[in-house]
Formats: structure tokens, C-alpha cells, sequence
């Protein structure tokens, strides 16, 4: 029998479950199925806390049940091909799937520096599946084990801040955890150095080891690994090693299907609509493009997988943006040890590097006022304008939650194109004593008057 | 000696203060002075903590040594007479002040309703003055006493939260505290039922009886308030009565320098200039108009009075700003018992009496994914759009304080014109399992589906 579905979605990470039920809450008399591997899917982002949690893996499931609860159907099989021109998908189960619209929502696969001894027992490249995810859990939830992170970005902060023990959720065994970080801090990718070494501090005052600027030469010992050789001459103690890939689109099945492919990712307009009809792709799969200078840009996020998955069910009937909202802003928050830190479109290095031109703003205040009043968190705020004035990035920092919200304003008044005199006199905000800082002394608005002192002097 | 400054600023509030300070940050080389009545300003926004307070009432005054350190010079003295052709204002102490630029931040005035017996000893209408705080904060400061509320605001809600014990900030006597409101749930010019009740829930779990529909019929006592008679009948036993009253302009001054008056605040432009060249006006004494009707609407917020004061100063040298960032929305957030709530733009009871339709969408989430992570705390949030799409009002509640950066983005959102479609599939944000809500199941998305559902159906 031929199976016959509105909508087809191949996947079942961040985009495609948000596919699946996107497409059954707005279109709720549609026949949607999701085709993905397994149906036991860690989800991403909590993979650090997943990895060192004290609770059972299944505990950090994506929801698929509650994906069932609204309708979609789930088919536990890997679709091999896809016809295109008939709308038709086999899966490796032999399953023949006719679709009136498809959404590819492959994702990334890890793509690792593969030291020498990388085969040794006890070394892990960091996978998403729930195998290789429980059987790295299993290797480091033992008492006194000794963890060598081999990575920079914010999966290796996590991770190291996870393993070294997170109060009452990763702490249930003692752990002595060493990061090998090519870069000159890690999380630079994502931050500038004041708020990158926030992280760095946070880390090693947990007693996290940190070797910046610094590769594994080699992975030392007899069958299982025993020590890890870094480029400096130094030696370090492991009974695992964990190397954090890069992640890249998993592309073949697009490519296959005969899908326009631009350097890693398969290519989308705006609505995420791929070079054929009735069919989209949305995820770490696709390509992404700079929000300012529409450049192909390496962005893999949780968030914006989401987003272009809303964007592909939504475009099937036709729903649009507003003019000037089709940029999508790399948002970042992480929590590590206490610090709570968070990053939106441009950073410095970023703009360095993009040749743009920028002007920095920076404000400090206690979120409270006056300052003294209890649950204050002093946040510490950066902001990035064009030498026009318009505002491309912010970041902040503090020991405190509202961080990551406070990071959630400044993406969308980016998004909202505002300019250094719109915070000043036009950031539209509420304020409470005992909850946020003083009106008088806001620091986005702080930060941007002091953007806005350069700019004129 | 007639002295001579740049600027002017005319009052020490919130409006005065911030207009001072931005005019040395903004113009360093200018000469600023501030006249304010009182070297002794206490916070407004603070009132309720200064007035219920275990904190000497001196720990939340207005920072003036901040302006003074910043060089802006203080007189102590009140401005009686301006002279817009000659631009000199005359003091009550004798001072003639020559100014280039005025910016008048007078306030507003207590305006309470008087039943009989106001004029016992014991009966407190709230004022904003150093005196009147410190009177009222001895009365309410006894162990055992029983305080009358006679409100339905922010203020009132605040105060008894205060009065009834906050842990470590207002708990160093026990009283008995009672609400008598007039309206139907206190706090419902600000918030619509579901989240008043909220409100009302808290107070009543922390022993605090609230008296709806109700209102004062008369104060009884021997020359001090023994009893509240209520239009009810009942009888309310009191050692102390405090009217928070409703707060009018203060344009007496403005009115006799001949500037436009209009409704009961002073006629001001979109950078707050007045009827007269180079005099400007900010806070609570000038008119204010609603972001989308442009109606005269009486609010009054510290942070639009600050962001007034900004505009103010700033137009002094002609900052303008983008084209659609006009519109000031109002923001108002609480802390009631351990709920914080928020409110930005419109509620559906402000809509209804401006014969405004609009769509409602709703929807809940816990800020951890997975939602069993610790320190997570559900959210509910409530947003209104125009029938064509457009975002006018949205509120949230929840028992965390990121609840107050939440309804600072969803202000954000709405200063964008942004429409349901865009928060549907362009709603910039980051996630975190251990900070955010699942960017799969992001509560202002969800609400945008289940109003753009009903706007389609």
C-alpha cells in the first residue's frame, strides 16, 4: 500500500519535530507524518546536562508523544530517495511515501580533527544519537574520572561546566575535567574576551584546566587512552577524552534528490523553499545567511532551526513576514558556572572580520533600585552600532537569569533595525524595584549614549 | 548676580533627574542646573518598600550626589515665575536664573477622594514627599498594626505586599492590612482578570482582605480613626488609613508662563518641546497620547517620564528619531507576594472602551527544556493583535523574575508593529534548557498561533 500524506517531514531533531507539529497545529485536518531514525532523540541543547546528568537519559528525550497527542504520525525508518517530480519518498523500510509538500529537515552530522590514537579505547567524538550519547554518559559517570574536553565552543563550556558539577542536577560524582581549546578563549566564536574570560574564570574557579591556543598532538596508550599529548610539550592524565566536532548538513539525500547544494547547505529563499516545488528544507541542513550582509554564514542553532521550520509550514499556505523582518539574528545565552551570558547578531571579531565597521558602547547597573535591594545581579552590557548608527549586536552578562531575556530585547531590537537614538530616547521598557534596573539608569540605553559619544566627538 | 546656565531643569523626580544628568552626559561642556523642592527625594517606584520598609527611609531617596558628581549644580529652591520671551525663571528664595534651554518636570499632585473623617489623626493620603513618607512609614512601622488600604492600583497592591511582609526587605513587624477597592479586582486598570487575580490570590494567601466594589463611606474615631464604614455596611477596624490617591499634573507653573495646556497636562511635541521655543516639557505634568489612537490617555510611569527627559535634552541639539519609533508604549511590571506580572500596550479592557477589536491568544510554558529541569517556573502569557495582524498589547505572569524581561520584549514587539505572522515565524530569541523555555514551544509564538488560528477561522 502507498501511504499519502499532506505533509512529509524527513527528521525528528529541532526543525522537524517543530515541522510535524507546527503542521498539525496550524493545518489541523492535514495527514502529517514524520519520518525520523529513532525514537529516542536526546535533545541538542541539553546534551551537556544530559551527558553528566544524576537522572536517566530518557529523561532528555525530545517529546515525541506529544507529537502523537496532536496527530502526527511517526515512522521509525530513514527515507533513502526521493522522487521529486511525483512526490514520492522510499524509505529504507521499503516504505513508498506520496507527499502533496515535503520538508527536508536532515540536520548535521559531526565532523571531528581526528588526532592520532583517536581509536583508542575511552576517546569519544561527540555524537546527538541516543547510542553514542548513553555510552559516553556511561564512561563518564564514574567517580574520579578523569576528562579530557578537546574543543572551544559552547557545547565544551557546557560540557565542562556540567562535568565539574552543576548543584543538584550533574554533581553525583567528582570529576577532574581538563579543556584543550585551539583558541585564545574559548567561546570566542560567540563572544568578545571580557565576556568570553567571564566564562573561562567561571570554569577553572570549578577547577576546570584550561589550554588555550593549544592542539592534541597525539592520544597515548595500550589499547584504552591514558594520556593526551598537547602541541605544547605538555602531558595530561585522561580516562576520556571527548573531541566536540564541528557539526556539517547532512546534504546527500537533497543533493541525491537533485536539490540545488551552495557550499555545505541546501539553498532556500526566505520561506525556506528549495529549488523545486512543494519542497522546503529548514534546520542545521540548510544554508545560512548573514542577516546583515545576507553572506553564507556557519550558524547552527536550536533556535533558528525552529524558526525556518515555522517558516516552511507557514509558507505552504502562503503566510509572510512583515517588510524588514526577514533577518534571522544569531542569538546565543549560555549559563556557566554562575555567570548567565548572552550574545545577539554582530560581535567584534565577527565585524573584524567582515571588514563593517563599528562603534562599541558598554553599561553596567544592579538590576534593582535602588542597588542595594535584595536579589540584585549587576548586569554588564555591550552593545555594537554601524558607524550609521544602527544597532547589529549586543551582549550581556551578570549572575542572574534575566540575562538571557534581557539578551532576547536586544535581538529583537536589532531585528526591529533600531538606531542609537532610538535606545537612547525610544527603547520602550518597563522597570520595577524589586525586579529590574532604574529607568534613569538603564544600561542598554547607557551603553548606546556612550555608542552615541563616539559617534558625534 | 543673575546666573546664566544652558539648561534648565525645573523639578527632582524621575523626569527632572534623568533630564539633568543626560544634559552633562550628553552636552559635558554645557552648564546645568537642577531646582528641585527638596534635597530629599524618595524613589516613587519604591514607595511601597521605603514606606513598609526595616531600611532607614534615607537608603531610597533619589541618588542627587550622582547628578552632583557628574557636574550638574542643585538649587534648593522652587521656581515661581518663568519669562519665556526674556527665558528667565525667578525663585521663591530670590534667585533670577537666566536659562538658554528650560526643561519644566513639575510632576503631578495627590488628588484623593475625601469621605468623612479624612481629617482624623491616623488617616494618611500617600504623598510623594520626604515628610509625608517618613510620617506614614512611623504610623505603619508598630508591631500589630491594622492598616486600611483605600485603592485599586499598582501602588496600592505594592504597598500591601509590603505592609503584609516581604522576607528580609519589610518583615520586622507584623500588621493586619486590608484593601478597600472600588473596581472589581484591584489592579484592573493595568491588568485584565485571569492575571489580576493573580494579584488578589498572593495578597489573600499572605492574610491580606480585599474589599471589591466597595467604597469608603465614612471614618469613624475620637480624634483619632477607630473604624472604616464601608458602603457595604461593614465595619473595618483601623489604626491606620492610608488613601492612595490618583495622581494629577502639576501645570500651575507652566499655565502662568502661558504655555498651551491641554486636558491637565502641558501640550508637548514628539521631543516633549512646548508651545514656546526652547522650552521643553517631561514626566507626569505633561499630556500623554496613546501609541495607537493617539488619543490623550492618562498614564503615568517612571520610565516614560525618564524617556521624556531624554527626548527632551536630546532635542536640544536635534536628535531625532527613525521613522515608526514615535509611539511610547506603556510597561508596567510587579512583584505581588511571589507572582511578577507584566503588561505592555493595550489589555483587552482598554480596547473595549476604545471600541477597539482584537484577537486574543494565549499560551502557557515552563522556562527549562526539559521543563523537569531545576528552577524552571511556568509562565503564562496573553497577547492582543488588531484584526489585521497587528501586535497592540501583551501580559505575562509567573512566579520567576525574568517574567519582567519577558514583557519588555514583547513592549519591543510591539514598537516593531510587528504583525501575529512575524512572531509566528520571525520572533528573534536564544534558548537554554537551563534558562529559556524550548524554542519548540515558546509561549509568545504559541500565543500567535492560537490568535492567528482564530483570526483565520
Amino acid at each position: 500500500m502507498v501511504r499519502r500524506y499532506d505533509i512529509l517531514v524527513i527528521g525528528g531533531g529541532a526543525a522537524g519535530f517543530t515541522a510535524a507539529i507546527t503542521a498539525k497545529i496550524l493545518y489541523r485536518d492535514s495527514k502529517v507524518l514524520m519520518v525520523t531514525k529513532t525514537d529516542k532523540s536526546p535533545i541538542v541543547c541539553a546534551l551537556p546536562y544530559a551527558i553528566a546528568g544524576n537522572r536517566p537519559l530518557d529523561d532528555y528525550l525530545m517529546p515525541y508523544s506529544y507529537a502523537s497527542s496532536l496527530g502526527v504520525e511517526i515512522l521509525v525508518d530513514e527515507v533513502v530517495d526521493i522522487d521529486t517530480e511525483e512526490r514520492v519518498a522510499r524509505t529504507r523500510g521499503g516504505e513508498e511515501i506520496r507527499f502533496d509538500n515535503l520538508v527536508i529537515a536532515t540536520g548535521s552530522r559531526p565532523e571531528a580533527y581526528m588526532a592520532e590514537g583517536v581509536d583508542l579505547k575511552g576517546v569519544y567524538v561527540l555524537g546527538k544519537e541516543y547510542r553514542e550519547v548513553a555510552e559516553l554518559r556511561e564512561a563518564v559517570n564514574r567517580d574520579g574520572v578523569r576528562v579530557v574536553l578537546v574543543g572551544s565552543g559552547l557545547t565544551t563550556a557546557e560540557l565542562a561546566d556540567a562535568l565539574s558539577g552543576i548543584p543538584g542536577l550533574t554533581d553525583h560524582v567528582k570529576r577532574y575535567v581538563t579543556i584543550v581549546s585551539r583558541r585564545k578563549y574559548i567561546l570566542s566564536r560567540y563572544f568578545d574576551e571580557e565576556f568570553a574570560e567571564l566564562a573561562e574564570r567561571e570554569l577553572e574557579a570549578k577547577g576546570v584546566t584550561i589550554y588555550s591556543n593549544t592542539r592534541v598532538k597525539r592520544i597515548h596508550g595500550h589499547g584504552r587512552v591514558e594520556e593526551v599529548e598537547l602541541d605544547n610539550g605538555e602531558v595530561v592524565k585522561a580516562d576520556v577524552v571527548v573531541i566536540v566536532p564541528t557539526w556539517v548538513p547532512n546534504t546527500e539525500l537533497a543533493s541525491r534528490a537533485g536539490l540545488e547544494i551552495r557550499g555545505r547547505g541546501i539553498v532556500v529563499n526566505d520561506y525556506m523553499r528549495t529549488s523545486k516545488p512543494y519542497i522546503y528544507a529548514a534546520g542545521d541542513c540548510v544554508e545560512k545567511r548573514d542577516f546583515l550582509t545576507s553572506d553564507q554564514r556557519d550558524i547552527k542553532l536550536a533556535t533558528l532551526a525552529c524558526e525556518e521550520a515555522r517558516r516552511a509550514i507557514s509558507a505552504i499556505k502562503g503566510v509572510t513576514l512583515s517588510a524588514g523582518r526577514m533577518g534571522r539574528i544569531p542569538v546565543t545565552v549560555t549559563r556557566v558556572g554562575g555567570v548567565v551570558m548572552g550574545a545577539a547578531g554582530y560581535i567584534e571579531s565577527h565585524a573584524l572580520n567582515e571588514g563593517i565597521s563599528y562603534i562599541v558602547g558598554k553599561a553596567r547597573a544592579v538590576n534593582r533600585h535602588p542597588a542595594w535591594l535584595p536579589g540584585g545581579c549587576e548586569i554588564q552590557v555591550k552593545l555594537l552600532f554601524l558607524e550609521d548608527g544602527r544597532l547589529i549586536g549586543g551582549q550581556a552578562a551578570g549572575r542572574c537569569n534575566e540575562v538571557a531575556e534581557i539578551v532576547n530585547s536586544i535581538a529583537l531590537a536589532i531585528q526591529g533595525s533600531l538606531r542609537v537614538e532610538d535606545l537612547i530616547i525610544g527603547l520602550q521598557h518597563g522597570s520595577h524595584p524589586l525586579l529590574t534596573y532604574s529607568p534613569v539608569m538603564h544600561p542598554l540605553i547607557n551603553a548606546a549614549v556612550e555608542a552615541y559619544l563616539k559617534m558625534k566627538n
